[in-house]
């Protein structure tokens, strides 16, 4: 058991620790590997927490509700639906999710997202736990207008689409975890992950037969009823039970870039 | 103008460097940064090359030939079709094209392949050329059992779907460059890439303009007519003018796997 994070304390000192008790220790080592707690805790006011891995790929699942897919009258399909979001993607807690020029349907979806561990390849489901380092909370946001046809990549890849964090905690049951998305404060998607199609396990050990996996790589793990819009100037709060809240503002792209 | 390649001299001295006159100089620094050149020459033959560069991520163009898309009554798309391939799939030259269990269709296809410099966001293809570090050869193996519909991921990602190399050569003149393949000795694809639709600048800034770009990340632009299947046994070569050749081979996954 643990909850990890990545932070900074300056601008060039970035290290990985441990949250304990509202304080967070800095690691000697590395969360993937080996590593020993260092002595010293700060406070969590003293330090701002970054996106808690820096992945090779992000591996995302679509429709895997099973409510998403009965209100949408299809069929459960016989296999996970995978896409891919570039790391570049990724934003940490309390950073901004700039709303691109020219979109005008920016869509939120919150995902338990899973972190790898170690190096893995064709593992089967019973075994998949034993390669997870941990879970973390995922703002899945997707440019709806390109959402036609075709690869979903243009959709999907926007720098700051993928807010993660704020940390990793290790031994959840991903199978019953209360999933919840507030948009200024208004409750938008209320629900728990023992409604996936694929469970976590599944789903990882379906990836890992066509790609290998590698430490800090991310699964996310598709989203429970309730997706909806974002505005510019909406504060968004993704919260996973165990985890704890991934918080982001919508600001509207600068204009002059 | 240079040529850049990594490789290894034993399991664990991994080099970047220079190749001169058929012989290899390590260099220190990075080849995105700055460097200088050891006095230490080596011949090719003592030396495994790799895949030139390990992107944190791989940008992909979909149909980019005029000739690829009249051939099959297509209309110029108002904008480049872009898809993710994970950085897992690459292999170097010379090993192994793992042909899937469960796979009846794997396509091949030559692409031009463009490694990026520096970290770049929004740039306009009048600047593109300057975040070019240079070019090398890439080969998109797909399961075109899986092109089906949806994204295009589980057909794009498998390991080793992604050949690269031999090696990154800086200062070619990308819109005018011979690109062909053999698949055993016979000649399939025989094209100039003055026949894309996109051409490499506007395919830089475009995807710019949806994320940022990292020193190694790679674009491939897409392959001109001629792309059609393998089999196992069969050797592939995928060659453009001014990089010279990358070579592997197809073999049928080991069914214990």
């Amino acid at each position: 058991m643990g909850t990890f994070l990545r932070f900074k304390v300056s601008e060039d000192q970035i290290y990985q620790g441990i949250l304990e008790d509202d304080r967070v220790f800095p690691i000697e080592g590395d969360i993937y590997t080996r590593w020993t707690i260092g002595k010293q805790g700060l406070p969590l006011d003293a330090i701002k927490i970054l996106a808690p891995c820096i992945p090779s790929k992000v591996i995302c699942v679509g429709t895997n509700y099973r409510s998403v897919l009965a209100a949408k009258g299809q069929a459960v399909p016989p296999e996970p639906v995978i896409f891919l979001k570039p790391p570049s993607a990724i934003i940490g807690p309390g950073e901004e999710i700039i709303y691109p020029g020219g979109v005008e349907k920016l869509g939120y979806e919150v995902e338990l997202a899973v972190v790898i561990k170690d190096k893995v390849k064709a593992i089967r489901a019973e075994e998949a736990l034993n390669h997870v380092l941990g879970y973390t909370i995922a703002n899945d946001i997707t440019a709806k207008d390109f959402m036609t046809g075709g690869p979903w990549t243009k959709a999907k890849s926007y720098d700051t689409f993928l807010p993660l964090g704020p940390w990793i905690v290790s031994g959840l049951d991903p199978d019953n975890l209360h999933i919840m998305m507030r948009v200024n404060g208004k409750i938008t998607q209320d629900a728990n992950t023992n409604d996936m199609v694929f469970k976590v396990t599944d789903i990882i050990a379906y990836v890992s037969n066509i790609m290998t996996l590698m430490p800090g790589d991310v699964i996310i793990t598709g989203t429970p009823p309730g997706a909806g819009l974002l505005q510019p100037g909406v504060i968004v709060e993704a919260s996973i039970e165990g985890i704890g809240t991934l918080v982001n503002k919508v600001v509207l792209q600068n204009q002059e870039n």
